[in-house]
Protein backbone atom coordinates (compact mmCIF):
# COMPACT_ATOMS: atom_id res chain seq x y z
CA UNK A 1 0.00 0.00 0.00
CA UNK A 2 1.02 3.37 -0.97
CA UNK A 3 2.66 5.83 1.71
CA UNK A 4 1.09 9.33 2.16
CA UNK A 5 5.22 10.73 2.82
CA UNK A 6 8.47 8.87 1.66
CA UNK A 7 11.88 10.08 1.93
CA UNK A 8 14.74 11.38 -0.19
CA UNK A 9 18.20 12.76 0.63
CA UNK A 10 18.64 16.54 -0.43
CA UNK A 11 21.23 18.75 -0.72
CA UNK A 12 20.86 21.74 2.04
CA UNK A 13 22.29 24.90 0.86
CA UNK A 14 23.01 27.84 3.45
CA UNK A 15 24.57 30.91 1.63
CA UNK A 16 24.55 32.33 4.61
CA UNK A 17 26.80 29.42 6.28
CA UNK A 18 30.22 29.93 7.59
CA UNK A 19 31.69 27.11 6.41
CA UNK A 20 30.89 25.41 3.26
CA UNK A 21 27.30 25.84 3.83
CA UNK A 22 26.12 22.68 1.76
CA UNK A 23 25.05 19.77 4.00
CA UNK A 24 23.28 16.30 2.24
CA UNK A 25 20.44 15.22 4.70
CA UNK A 26 17.17 13.24 4.33
CA UNK A 27 14.21 14.87 4.01
CA UNK A 28 10.27 14.13 4.06
CA UNK A 29 8.70 14.61 1.20
CA UNK A 30 4.66 14.15 0.58
CA UNK A 31 3.81 11.45 -1.74
CA UNK A 32 2.15 11.73 -5.13
CA UNK A 33 1.12 8.48 -7.22
CA UNK A 34 -1.15 8.05 -9.76
CA UNK A 35 -4.93 7.21 -9.10
CA UNK A 36 -6.87 5.49 -12.28
CA UNK A 37 -10.52 5.41 -11.41
CA UNK A 38 -12.28 2.85 -13.61
CA UNK A 39 -16.24 2.83 -13.09
CA UNK A 40 -18.77 0.89 -15.06
CA UNK A 41 -22.23 -1.26 -14.61
CA UNK A 42 -21.65 -4.49 -12.18
CA UNK A 43 -22.01 -6.90 -14.76
CA UNK A 44 -19.05 -5.42 -17.29
CA UNK A 45 -16.11 -7.52 -17.25
CA UNK A 46 -13.58 -4.82 -17.86
CA UNK A 47 -14.37 -1.19 -16.93
CA UNK A 48 -13.18 1.54 -18.62
CA UNK A 49 -11.09 4.30 -16.58
CA UNK A 50 -13.21 7.40 -16.36
CA UNK A 51 -10.20 9.53 -14.90
CA UNK A 52 -6.38 9.34 -13.45
CA UNK A 53 -5.32 11.79 -10.22
CA UNK A 54 -2.33 12.71 -9.47
CA UNK A 55 -2.92 12.36 -5.38
CA UNK A 56 -0.83 11.14 -1.90
CA UNK A 57 -1.90 7.70 -1.21
CA UNK A 58 -4.56 6.96 1.25
CA UNK A 59 -7.75 6.73 1.23
CA UNK A 60 -8.43 6.18 -2.20
CA UNK A 61 -11.84 4.19 -2.34
CA UNK A 62 -12.80 7.84 -0.35
CA UNK A 63 -11.43 9.57 -3.04
CA UNK A 64 -12.98 7.45 -5.44
CA UNK A 65 -16.76 7.55 -4.24
CA UNK A 66 -16.15 11.68 -3.71
CA UNK A 67 -15.09 12.27 -6.63
CA UNK A 68 -17.81 10.00 -8.53
CA UNK A 69 -20.58 12.44 -6.15
CA UNK A 70 -18.82 15.33 -6.85
CA UNK A 71 -18.80 14.32 -10.18
CA UNK A 72 -22.66 13.68 -10.21
CA UNK A 73 -22.28 10.36 -11.41
CA UNK A 74 -23.53 8.80 -7.67
CA UNK A 75 -25.78 10.36 -5.60
CA UNK A 76 -25.71 7.80 -2.70
CA UNK A 77 -23.57 4.90 -1.40
CA UNK A 78 -26.35 2.75 -2.82
CA UNK A 79 -25.70 3.57 -6.36
CA UNK A 80 -22.59 1.64 -5.80
CA UNK A 81 -22.60 -2.02 -6.15
CA UNK A 82 -18.39 -2.74 -5.42
CA UNK A 83 -15.46 -0.49 -5.31
CA UNK A 84 -12.06 -2.01 -4.47
CA UNK A 85 -8.32 -0.99 -4.88
CA UNK A 86 -7.20 -3.47 -7.38
CA UNK A 87 -5.07 -6.19 -5.92
CA UNK A 88 -2.72 -5.88 -9.11
CA UNK A 89 0.86 -8.29 -9.55
CA UNK A 90 3.32 -5.52 -9.98
CA UNK A 91 5.86 -5.96 -7.76
CA UNK A 92 5.91 -3.84 -5.29
CA UNK A 93 1.92 -3.48 -5.58
CA UNK A 94 1.13 -0.20 -6.46
CA UNK A 95 -2.37 -0.22 -5.38
CA UNK A 96 -3.07 2.53 -7.75
CA UNK A 97 -6.73 1.52 -9.32
CA UNK A 98 -9.83 1.77 -7.81
CA UNK A 99 -12.61 -0.07 -10.06
CA UNK A 100 -16.19 0.86 -8.98
CA UNK A 101 -19.26 -1.19 -10.25
CA UNK A 102 -22.33 0.99 -9.97
CA UNK A 103 -25.53 -0.78 -9.42
CA UNK A 104 -28.28 -1.59 -11.39
CA UNK A 105 -29.94 1.45 -13.14
CA UNK A 106 -26.91 3.84 -12.57
CA UNK A 107 -26.25 5.24 -15.91
CA UNK A 108 -22.32 4.53 -16.29
CA UNK A 109 -20.56 8.14 -17.19
CA UNK A 110 -20.09 8.83 -21.04
CA UNK A 111 -16.27 8.59 -21.00
CA UNK A 112 -15.59 10.35 -24.47
CA UNK A 113 -15.46 14.10 -23.82
CA UNK A 114 -15.95 14.78 -27.49
CA UNK A 115 -19.33 13.06 -27.36
CA UNK A 116 -20.81 15.12 -24.68
CA UNK A 117 -19.60 18.19 -27.22
CA UNK A 118 -19.42 17.51 -30.02
CA UNK A 119 -23.30 17.38 -31.65
CA UNK A 120 -23.74 20.94 -30.35
CA UNK A 121 -20.79 22.22 -30.56
CA UNK A 122 -20.02 25.60 -32.27
CA UNK A 123 -18.65 29.04 -32.05
CA UNK A 124 -21.37 30.38 -31.31
CA UNK A 125 -22.22 29.00 -27.99
CA UNK A 126 -18.44 28.58 -27.12
CA UNK A 127 -18.54 29.84 -23.31
CA UNK A 128 -21.65 28.19 -22.74
CA UNK A 129 -20.19 24.62 -23.93
CA UNK A 130 -17.30 25.21 -21.76
CA UNK A 131 -18.88 26.07 -18.37
CA UNK A 132 -21.77 23.51 -18.67
CA UNK A 133 -18.32 21.19 -19.29
CA UNK A 134 -17.35 21.80 -15.60
CA UNK A 135 -21.27 22.84 -13.86
CA UNK A 136 -22.69 19.77 -12.02
CA UNK A 137 -26.01 20.35 -10.62
CA UNK A 138 -26.15 19.02 -7.14
CA UNK A 139 -29.20 16.94 -5.55
CA UNK A 140 -29.38 19.27 -2.62
CA UNK A 141 -30.65 23.14 -2.12
CA UNK A 142 -28.61 24.61 0.60
CA UNK A 143 -31.56 27.16 0.90
CA UNK A 144 -33.66 24.47 2.92
CA UNK A 145 -30.62 24.55 5.59
CA UNK A 146 -30.65 26.80 7.92
CA UNK A 147 -27.62 27.00 9.35
CA UNK A 148 -24.72 30.02 10.62
CA UNK A 149 -21.78 30.15 12.09
CA UNK A 150 -20.63 32.70 14.59
CA UNK A 151 -17.23 34.77 13.21
CA UNK A 152 -15.49 33.33 16.18
CA UNK A 153 -15.35 30.32 15.34
CA UNK A 154 -14.62 30.70 11.84
CA UNK A 155 -11.79 32.26 12.91
CA UNK A 156 -10.35 29.28 15.16
CA UNK A 157 -10.75 26.52 12.05
CA UNK A 158 -7.93 26.78 10.46
CA UNK A 159 -5.30 26.78 13.46
CA UNK A 160 -7.41 23.58 14.19
CA UNK A 161 -7.06 22.21 10.95
CA UNK A 162 -3.40 22.77 10.43
CA UNK A 163 -2.72 21.15 14.20
CA UNK A 164 -4.43 17.70 12.93
CA UNK A 165 -2.92 17.61 9.85
CA UNK A 166 -0.30 14.26 10.15
CA UNK A 167 1.67 15.70 6.80
CA UNK A 168 2.35 19.14 6.61
CA UNK A 169 4.90 19.35 9.44
CA UNK A 170 7.10 16.66 8.11
CA UNK A 171 6.97 17.75 4.67
CA UNK A 172 4.88 21.32 3.28
CA UNK A 173 3.47 19.88 0.81
CA UNK A 174 0.48 18.49 1.51
CA UNK A 175 -3.44 20.45 1.66
CA UNK A 176 -6.07 19.35 3.61
CA UNK A 177 -9.36 19.59 3.96
CA UNK A 178 -11.52 19.48 7.34
CA UNK A 179 -14.64 19.14 8.28
CA UNK A 180 -16.03 20.68 11.42
CA UNK A 181 -19.47 21.30 13.07
CA UNK A 182 -21.62 24.76 13.42
CA UNK A 183 -20.19 24.44 16.79
CA UNK A 184 -16.27 24.19 15.45
CA UNK A 185 -15.76 20.25 16.14
CA UNK A 186 -13.67 18.79 14.31
CA UNK A 187 -15.36 15.90 12.23
CA UNK A 188 -12.82 15.05 9.70
CA UNK A 189 -9.64 15.68 8.21
CA UNK A 190 -7.81 14.80 5.05
CA UNK A 191 -4.99 15.35 3.42
CA UNK A 192 -3.62 15.01 -0.30
CA UNK A 193 -0.82 16.82 -2.46
CA UNK A 194 -4.19 17.93 -4.82
CA UNK A 195 -6.67 20.03 -2.78
CA UNK A 196 -9.96 18.58 -4.62
CA UNK A 197 -8.91 15.56 -3.77
CA UNK A 198 -8.49 16.12 0.40
CA UNK A 199 -12.20 17.64 0.10
CA UNK A 200 -13.17 14.08 -2.42
CA UNK A 201 -11.58 12.19 0.35
CA UNK A 202 -13.81 13.95 3.27
CA UNK A 203 -16.83 13.38 0.78
CA UNK A 204 -16.60 10.03 -0.01
CA UNK A 205 -15.82 9.46 3.72
CA UNK A 206 -19.30 10.72 4.69
CA UNK A 207 -20.87 9.74 1.82
CA UNK A 208 -19.84 5.69 3.25
CA UNK A 209 -21.15 6.83 6.68
CA UNK A 210 -24.50 7.92 5.31
CA UNK A 211 -23.64 11.62 6.66
CA UNK A 212 -25.09 13.34 2.97
CA UNK A 213 -26.09 16.11 3.10
CA UNK A 214 -23.47 17.81 5.14
CA UNK A 215 -25.94 19.81 6.54
CA UNK A 216 -24.95 22.27 9.35
CA UNK A 217 -20.92 21.78 8.77
CA UNK A 218 -18.66 24.01 7.53
CA UNK A 219 -15.71 22.79 5.32
CA UNK A 220 -12.39 24.62 5.80
CA UNK A 221 -9.65 24.20 3.26
CA UNK A 222 -5.96 25.08 3.90
CA UNK A 223 -5.70 27.24 0.58
CA UNK A 224 -7.57 28.79 -2.09
CA UNK A 225 -11.39 28.91 -3.13
CA UNK A 226 -11.56 27.81 -6.56
CA UNK A 227 -14.58 26.82 -8.54
CA UNK A 228 -14.09 23.40 -8.21
CA UNK A 229 -13.95 23.02 -4.54
CA UNK A 230 -16.60 25.23 -3.82
CA UNK A 231 -18.79 23.33 -6.25
CA UNK A 232 -17.58 20.07 -4.74
CA UNK A 233 -18.90 21.38 -1.32
CA UNK A 234 -22.00 22.21 -2.65
CA UNK A 235 -22.49 18.49 -4.47
CA UNK A 236 -22.18 17.52 -0.60
CA UNK A 237 -24.34 19.91 1.01
CA UNK A 238 -22.39 21.62 2.43
CA UNK A 239 -23.75 25.22 3.42
CA UNK A 240 -20.13 27.05 4.64
CA UNK A 241 -16.93 27.07 3.53
CA UNK A 242 -14.27 28.91 4.88
CA UNK A 243 -10.66 29.10 2.96
CA UNK A 244 -7.49 30.10 4.37
CA UNK A 245 -6.86 32.21 1.42
CA UNK A 246 -8.01 33.40 -1.74
CA UNK A 247 -10.97 32.97 -3.48
CA UNK A 248 -11.50 33.09 -7.68
CA UNK A 249 -14.36 35.31 -9.00
CA UNK A 250 -16.30 32.06 -9.81
CA UNK A 251 -16.14 30.06 -6.70
CA UNK A 252 -17.68 33.54 -5.10
CA UNK A 253 -20.17 33.48 -7.99
CA UNK A 254 -21.10 29.84 -7.30
CA UNK A 255 -21.47 30.44 -3.93
CA UNK A 256 -23.92 32.80 -4.09
CA UNK A 257 -25.72 31.30 -6.62
CA UNK A 258 -25.72 28.24 -4.13
CA UNK A 259 -26.50 29.83 -1.03
CA UNK A 260 -23.72 29.22 0.26
CA UNK A 261 -21.68 31.21 2.82
CA UNK A 262 -18.11 31.43 1.75
CA UNK A 263 -15.45 33.22 3.70
CA UNK A 264 -11.75 33.64 2.86
CA UNK A 265 -8.75 35.45 4.10
CA UNK A 266 -9.65 33.63 7.16
CA UNK A 267 -6.27 34.33 8.88
CA UNK A 268 -6.03 35.32 12.63
CA UNK A 269 -8.90 37.91 14.08
CA UNK A 270 -9.77 38.85 10.24
CA UNK A 271 -11.74 37.30 7.86
CA UNK A 272 -13.70 38.37 4.00
CA UNK A 273 -17.30 37.29 3.57
CA UNK A 274 -17.76 36.62 -0.04
CA UNK A 275 -20.90 35.15 -0.04
CA UNK A 276 -23.83 34.16 1.83
CA UNK A 277 -23.30 36.60 4.26
CA UNK A 278 -26.07 35.93 6.24
CA UNK A 279 -24.76 32.41 7.32
CA UNK A 280 -22.12 33.78 9.24
CA UNK A 281 -22.82 36.11 12.45
CA UNK A 282 -20.84 38.48 14.73
CA UNK A 283 -22.20 39.73 18.01
CA UNK A 284 -24.89 37.34 17.30
CA UNK A 285 -25.95 39.47 14.13
CA UNK A 286 -25.54 38.32 10.49
CA UNK A 287 -22.98 40.89 8.79
CA UNK A 288 -25.75 40.83 5.81
CA UNK B 1 -12.29 39.71 -23.60
CA UNK B 2 -11.90 38.70 -19.67
CA UNK B 3 -9.64 40.02 -17.32
CA UNK B 4 -7.36 39.25 -14.81
CA UNK B 5 -8.84 40.09 -12.19
CA UNK B 6 -12.61 41.13 -10.99
CA UNK B 7 -14.16 42.95 -8.39
CA UNK B 8 -16.57 41.95 -5.86
CA UNK B 9 -18.29 43.47 -2.72
CA UNK B 10 -17.08 41.79 0.50
CA UNK B 11 -17.70 41.69 4.06
CA UNK B 12 -14.66 42.70 6.06
CA UNK B 13 -14.62 41.14 9.51
CA UNK B 14 -12.00 41.94 12.63
CA UNK B 15 -12.84 40.25 15.84
CA UNK B 16 -10.21 42.59 17.45
CA UNK B 17 -12.22 45.60 16.48
CA UNK B 18 -13.54 47.68 19.15
CA UNK B 19 -16.63 48.99 17.70
CA UNK B 20 -18.49 46.50 15.15
CA UNK B 21 -15.72 45.28 13.50
CA UNK B 22 -17.98 44.64 10.17
CA UNK B 23 -16.83 46.90 6.56
CA UNK B 24 -18.26 46.50 3.26
CA UNK B 25 -15.73 47.09 0.83
CA UNK B 26 -14.54 46.56 -2.22
CA UNK B 27 -12.02 43.55 -3.01
CA UNK B 28 -10.14 42.13 -6.11
CA UNK B 29 -10.31 38.93 -6.96
CA UNK B 30 -8.28 36.63 -9.41
CA UNK B 31 -10.48 35.77 -12.13
CA UNK B 32 -11.45 32.23 -12.52
CA UNK B 33 -13.26 30.95 -16.09
CA UNK B 34 -13.06 27.48 -18.20
CA UNK B 35 -10.84 27.67 -21.10
CA UNK B 36 -12.16 24.51 -24.27
CA UNK B 37 -9.44 23.47 -25.99
CA UNK B 38 -10.39 21.92 -29.44
CA UNK B 39 -8.08 20.43 -31.54
CA UNK B 40 -8.19 18.44 -34.48
CA UNK B 41 -6.82 18.07 -38.17
CA UNK B 42 -7.39 21.76 -40.31
CA UNK B 43 -9.68 20.46 -42.65
CA UNK B 44 -11.91 19.45 -40.30
CA UNK B 45 -15.06 21.65 -40.25
CA UNK B 46 -15.40 20.76 -36.58
CA UNK B 47 -12.92 20.10 -33.72
CA UNK B 48 -13.89 18.49 -30.97
CA UNK B 49 -13.03 19.34 -27.38
CA UNK B 50 -9.45 18.05 -26.18
CA UNK B 51 -10.04 19.35 -22.62
CA UNK B 52 -11.18 21.86 -20.33
CA UNK B 53 -9.47 23.83 -17.28
CA UNK B 54 -10.11 26.51 -15.05
CA UNK B 55 -8.03 29.59 -16.11
CA UNK B 56 -7.00 33.25 -15.48
CA UNK B 57 -7.72 34.62 -18.97
CA UNK B 58 -5.09 36.68 -20.82
CA UNK B 59 -2.81 34.63 -22.97
CA UNK B 60 -5.07 32.03 -23.64
CA UNK B 61 -3.68 31.26 -27.18
CA UNK B 62 0.09 30.48 -25.27
CA UNK B 63 -1.65 28.50 -22.88
CA UNK B 64 -3.98 26.18 -25.68
CA UNK B 65 0.06 25.94 -27.34
CA UNK B 66 1.53 24.99 -24.29
CA UNK B 67 -0.57 22.87 -22.93
CA UNK B 68 -0.56 20.96 -26.46
CA UNK B 69 3.17 20.87 -26.51
CA UNK B 70 3.78 20.07 -22.76
CA UNK B 71 0.89 17.00 -23.25
CA UNK B 72 2.91 16.01 -26.62
CA UNK B 73 0.07 16.34 -29.14
CA UNK B 74 2.66 18.76 -30.80
CA UNK B 75 6.21 19.28 -31.18
CA UNK B 76 6.73 22.88 -32.81
CA UNK B 77 5.02 25.80 -34.17
CA UNK B 78 4.91 24.05 -37.55
CA UNK B 79 2.67 21.73 -36.18
CA UNK B 80 0.13 23.77 -35.59
CA UNK B 81 -2.03 25.20 -39.12
CA UNK B 82 -4.17 28.17 -37.08
CA UNK B 83 -4.93 28.95 -33.30
CA UNK B 84 -7.49 31.12 -32.91
CA UNK B 85 -9.80 32.28 -29.97
CA UNK B 86 -13.51 31.47 -30.68
CA UNK B 87 -15.59 34.73 -31.07
CA UNK B 88 -18.90 33.66 -30.49
CA UNK B 89 -21.95 35.22 -30.42
CA UNK B 90 -22.33 35.02 -26.60
CA UNK B 91 -23.23 38.35 -25.05
CA UNK B 92 -20.59 39.70 -23.09
CA UNK B 93 -18.71 37.51 -25.57
CA UNK B 94 -16.55 34.99 -23.48
CA UNK B 95 -14.22 33.94 -25.43
CA UNK B 96 -13.64 31.17 -23.75
CA UNK B 97 -12.93 28.48 -26.40
CA UNK B 98 -9.71 28.42 -28.56
CA UNK B 99 -9.87 26.78 -31.44
CA UNK B 100 -6.55 24.83 -32.81
CA UNK B 101 -6.16 23.17 -36.36
CA UNK B 102 -3.49 20.92 -36.68
CA UNK B 103 -1.10 21.08 -39.69
CA UNK B 104 -0.94 17.88 -42.19
CA UNK B 105 0.48 14.89 -40.76
CA UNK B 106 0.46 15.53 -37.37
CA UNK B 107 -1.64 13.13 -35.80
CA UNK B 108 -5.09 14.51 -33.82
CA UNK B 109 -5.07 13.20 -29.76
CA UNK B 110 -6.87 10.43 -29.07
CA UNK B 111 -10.29 12.23 -27.00
CA UNK B 112 -11.92 9.07 -26.26
CA UNK B 113 -9.34 7.95 -22.81
CA UNK B 114 -10.98 4.88 -23.12
CA UNK B 115 -9.52 3.90 -26.02
CA UNK B 116 -5.76 3.90 -24.48
CA UNK B 117 -6.41 2.12 -21.82
CA UNK B 118 -9.64 -0.08 -22.67
CA UNK B 119 -7.67 -3.13 -24.85
CA UNK B 120 -5.11 -3.55 -22.50
CA UNK B 121 -6.20 -2.58 -19.23
CA UNK B 122 -6.30 -5.34 -16.33
CA UNK B 123 -5.75 -5.41 -12.34
CA UNK B 124 -1.99 -6.99 -13.52
CA UNK B 125 -0.66 -4.04 -14.86
CA UNK B 126 -2.75 -1.37 -12.58
CA UNK B 127 0.09 0.62 -11.76
CA UNK B 128 1.47 0.72 -14.95
CA UNK B 129 -1.34 1.69 -16.94
CA UNK B 130 -1.75 4.65 -14.59
CA UNK B 131 1.68 6.41 -14.82
CA UNK B 132 1.28 5.50 -18.66
CA UNK B 133 -1.38 7.06 -18.86
CA UNK B 134 -0.19 10.63 -17.33
CA UNK B 135 3.38 10.42 -18.67
CA UNK B 136 4.55 12.11 -21.77
CA UNK B 137 7.87 11.39 -23.40
CA UNK B 138 10.21 15.06 -24.06
CA UNK B 139 11.66 15.05 -27.45
CA UNK B 140 14.38 16.92 -25.51
CA UNK B 141 17.50 15.14 -24.04
CA UNK B 142 18.13 17.51 -20.90
CA UNK B 143 21.85 15.48 -20.40
CA UNK B 144 23.04 17.38 -23.84
CA UNK B 145 22.42 20.78 -22.08
CA UNK B 146 25.40 20.98 -19.70
CA UNK B 147 23.56 24.56 -17.89
CA UNK B 148 24.74 24.96 -13.99
CA UNK B 149 23.44 28.24 -11.77
CA UNK B 150 24.70 29.44 -9.29
CA UNK B 151 23.01 28.84 -5.67
CA UNK B 152 23.25 32.60 -5.30
CA UNK B 153 21.39 33.40 -8.65
CA UNK B 154 18.89 30.32 -7.63
CA UNK B 155 18.35 32.32 -4.23
CA UNK B 156 17.31 35.56 -5.89
CA UNK B 157 14.72 34.28 -8.39
CA UNK B 158 11.40 34.30 -5.94
CA UNK B 159 11.76 37.75 -4.97
CA UNK B 160 12.44 38.52 -8.51
CA UNK B 161 9.45 36.21 -9.77
CA UNK B 162 7.59 38.03 -6.98
CA UNK B 163 8.24 41.69 -8.00
CA UNK B 164 6.94 40.43 -11.45
CA UNK B 165 4.08 39.39 -10.54
CA UNK B 166 1.17 42.30 -11.42
CA UNK B 167 -1.95 40.25 -10.12
CA UNK B 168 -0.61 38.72 -6.81
CA UNK B 169 0.06 41.41 -5.08
CA UNK B 170 -4.06 42.56 -5.32
CA UNK B 171 -5.47 39.35 -5.12
CA UNK B 172 -3.00 37.23 -3.27
CA UNK B 173 -4.73 34.38 -5.79
CA UNK B 174 -2.67 34.09 -8.52
CA UNK B 175 -0.01 32.07 -9.08
CA UNK B 176 3.27 32.52 -11.21
CA UNK B 177 5.50 31.30 -13.34
CA UNK B 178 8.99 32.76 -14.48
CA UNK B 179 11.66 31.88 -16.79
CA UNK B 180 14.80 32.96 -16.24
CA UNK B 181 18.65 33.31 -17.25
CA UNK B 182 21.01 31.42 -16.00
CA UNK B 183 22.45 34.55 -14.88
CA UNK B 184 19.19 35.46 -12.78
CA UNK B 185 17.43 38.11 -15.78
CA UNK B 186 13.54 37.35 -16.18
CA UNK B 187 12.58 36.60 -19.45
CA UNK B 188 9.11 35.90 -19.29
CA UNK B 189 6.34 35.78 -16.26
CA UNK B 190 2.60 34.53 -15.94
CA UNK B 191 0.25 34.46 -13.62
CA UNK B 192 -2.82 32.31 -13.53
CA UNK B 193 -5.19 30.52 -10.36
CA UNK B 194 -3.63 27.30 -11.62
CA UNK B 195 -0.41 26.99 -11.73
CA UNK B 196 0.07 24.25 -14.29
CA UNK B 197 -1.73 27.42 -16.36
CA UNK B 198 1.44 29.67 -15.74
CA UNK B 199 3.45 27.35 -16.85
CA UNK B 200 1.53 26.44 -20.37
CA UNK B 201 1.35 30.13 -21.00
CA UNK B 202 5.53 30.50 -20.32
CA UNK B 203 6.25 27.31 -22.41
CA UNK B 204 3.26 28.14 -25.31
CA UNK B 205 5.02 32.01 -25.62
CA UNK B 206 8.40 30.10 -25.77
CA UNK B 207 6.95 28.07 -28.62
CA UNK B 208 5.68 30.73 -30.09
CA UNK B 209 9.20 32.39 -30.15
CA UNK B 210 10.80 29.80 -31.42
CA UNK B 211 12.69 29.55 -28.31
CA UNK B 212 12.40 25.42 -27.63
CA UNK B 213 14.32 23.72 -26.38
CA UNK B 214 14.83 26.16 -23.41
CA UNK B 215 18.39 25.56 -23.13
CA UNK B 216 20.24 27.29 -20.30
CA UNK B 217 16.96 28.41 -18.74
CA UNK B 218 15.62 28.01 -15.04
CA UNK B 219 12.20 27.78 -14.28
CA UNK B 220 10.98 29.68 -11.15
CA UNK B 221 6.95 28.62 -9.85
CA UNK B 222 5.92 30.58 -7.04
CA UNK B 223 4.25 27.44 -5.11
CA UNK B 224 4.96 23.26 -5.23
CA UNK B 225 6.69 20.99 -7.66
CA UNK B 226 4.75 18.57 -8.76
CA UNK B 227 4.76 15.89 -10.62
CA UNK B 228 3.14 17.65 -13.61
CA UNK B 229 5.34 20.95 -13.80
CA UNK B 230 7.96 19.09 -13.21
CA UNK B 231 7.06 17.23 -16.53
CA UNK B 232 6.03 20.53 -18.23
CA UNK B 233 9.40 22.09 -17.81
CA UNK B 234 11.32 18.41 -19.31
CA UNK B 235 8.63 18.84 -22.28
CA UNK B 236 10.03 22.16 -22.95
CA UNK B 237 13.78 21.29 -22.49
CA UNK B 238 14.34 23.33 -19.37
CA UNK B 239 17.23 21.80 -17.27
CA UNK B 240 16.62 23.21 -14.14
CA UNK B 241 13.34 23.96 -11.93
CA UNK B 242 13.25 25.77 -8.50
CA UNK B 243 9.99 26.07 -6.38
CA UNK B 244 9.65 28.45 -3.45
CA UNK B 245 7.36 25.89 -1.82
CA UNK B 246 7.63 21.52 -1.39
CA UNK B 247 8.06 18.86 -4.14
CA UNK B 248 6.47 16.08 -3.80
CA UNK B 249 8.34 12.12 -4.25
CA UNK B 250 7.15 11.92 -8.16
CA UNK B 251 8.29 15.51 -9.10
CA UNK B 252 11.57 14.58 -7.79
CA UNK B 253 12.30 11.04 -9.56
CA UNK B 254 10.84 12.37 -12.43
CA UNK B 255 13.62 15.25 -12.28
CA UNK B 256 16.02 12.72 -11.57
CA UNK B 257 15.22 10.44 -14.32
CA UNK B 258 15.25 13.58 -16.61
CA UNK B 259 18.79 14.93 -15.09
CA UNK B 260 16.77 17.89 -14.77
CA UNK B 261 17.96 20.15 -11.26
CA UNK B 262 15.68 20.77 -8.61
CA UNK B 263 15.66 22.92 -5.64
CA UNK B 264 12.47 23.41 -3.72
CA UNK B 265 11.30 25.48 -1.02
CA UNK B 266 14.27 28.40 -1.86
CA UNK B 267 13.65 30.85 0.59
CA UNK B 268 16.00 33.37 1.62
CA UNK B 269 19.80 31.90 2.13
CA UNK B 270 18.36 28.66 1.76
CA UNK B 271 17.02 25.93 -0.88
CA UNK B 272 17.23 22.65 -0.68
CA UNK B 273 18.16 20.84 -3.61
CA UNK B 274 16.48 17.59 -4.60
CA UNK B 275 17.43 16.16 -7.96
CA UNK B 276 20.14 16.66 -10.21
CA UNK B 277 22.86 18.76 -7.86
CA UNK B 278 25.48 18.71 -10.35
CA UNK B 279 23.28 21.68 -12.06
CA UNK B 280 23.37 23.79 -8.87
CA UNK B 281 27.25 25.21 -7.96
CA UNK B 282 28.14 27.33 -4.46
CA UNK B 283 31.63 28.60 -4.26
CA UNK B 284 31.89 27.59 -7.65
CA UNK B 285 31.57 24.36 -7.06
CA UNK B 286 28.66 21.39 -7.99
CA UNK B 287 27.41 20.01 -4.14
CA UNK B 288 26.83 16.78 -5.71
Amino acid sequence: MGRATDRRTVVRIDLDAAAGGLRRRPDTLAAEEPLEIRVGPAGQRSRPPLAVTMRTPGDDLDLALGFLLTEGIIRTAEDVATARLCAGTDTPNTYNVVDVALAGGVPAPVTDPSRSFYTTSSCGVCGKASIDAVRTRSQFDLGLDPATVPAAVLAALPGRLRAAQRGFDRTGGLHAAGLFTRGGDLVAVREDVGRHNAVDKVVGWALREGRLPLRGHVLTVSGRASFELTQKAWMAGIPILAAVSAPSTLAVDLAEEAGMGLAAFVRGATMNVYAGSHRITHDGVPPG
